[in-house]
């Protein structure tokens, strides 16, 4: 069995965080690697087309609060008066069974992960140039130019806000960006903090 | 040009890391990286075959301390009273040239080597077991028991000494211990520490 991992990925509106995701869990698939990705759970209603256990986890705001009290989520934000989090119990059986543990979430989330799990590895993926955010948010031509100013002034405090992260993706190719993920990944596996066990003879 | 990155790898004597560098530098020519592979001075007797700037650096006493004292070694010790060390300038020069500088050094060359570079990147080759390097230096037939003892005490003491170094690369076969390091410095060209100037924006 390999050695489990937690890998936190984050990365401002428009740097393609789910397309590489979804790139990278192919290439875990191509190569026989196990991956648990992290589904979050909310209170808000289920819209159609989602599906309980897949999209989210939907459930009630007393069970919500009743999971926090008990340290059962791994971060929590509240989002137009709805409950967001990540709940502990998947992620851990997973890592358990040597998984690699993918976290999709925002730097917060991120940040509050990592309190909870010191050896998370932390990954912001941003595009080759800041400039492209905005061409890219443009280009989805789907939004009001006040919510594409919003979301590059909120990516702005992310890019500053990133700076604890251990690593930094780039986004250049969607390839380039997962074989970066991927090689971090194989390295970590490396890091002496893991395999010190090796060491004692 | 890619970045540089200072790779220092060590391990015992009997962990196949002569094999697995020179696997590595195929690797990294095939793959079209710029590396180089740093060359020891010392003030030894050139002995028959051996070139001077391929095999060491060949000097006498007086240059090699002139250097010491101007701080043109990353590294030095004595073996039978004479001088072995690492020059700086040649290393410095690859690394500025964006080259993945390696030192095939052992551990206290290692670690003097990270006093003078706090961003080198040291990897700590071992084999699968530690029993398979009592294996390995008998299998060799060329040594008395005695000195086969003395090298098992010798990597006894590395490998409670590699406890500061960053990764542990398990030669189980040549090809993955050689994926593991490409993997290492793949991933250390994305560490926030090398990337943070991408987050200026």
């Amino acid at each position: 069995m390999a050695d489990g991992i937690k890998l936190i990925i984050s990365g401002p509106s428009g740097a393609g965080k789910g397309t590489v995701i979804a790139r990278l869990i192919e290439r875990l698939e191509a190569l026989s690697e196990a991956y648990y990705l992290s589904i979050s759970m909310t209170t808000r209603y289920m819209r159609e087309g989602e599906t309980d256990g897949v999209s989210y986890y939907f459930t009630d705001k007393a069970k919500f609060e009743a999971l926090l009290a008990q340290k059962g989520l791994l971060e929590h934000n509240v989002y137009n008066g709805e409950y967001y989090g990540t709940p502990a119990a998947p992620a851990e059986e997973a890592f358990a069974a040597g998984k690699i543990v993918l976290f999709d979430i925002d730097i917060n989330g991120g940040r509050q992960i990592r309190e909870r799990y010191p050896d998370a590895v932390t990954c912001f993926l941003i595009p080759p140039a800041f400039s492209q955010l905005e061409k890219r948010l443009r280009g989805r031509g789907t939004e009001s130019e006040d919510k594409i100013r919003h979301r590059i002034d909120i990516a702005r405090g992310e890019y500053a806000a990133a700076a604890d992260y251990d690593y930094v993706i780039v986004n250049d190719t969607i390839d380039d960006a997962v074989e970066e993920i991927l090689a971090v990944v194989m390295a970590e596996r490396c890091r002496m903090c893991r395999r010190k066990p090796l060491l004692s003879i």
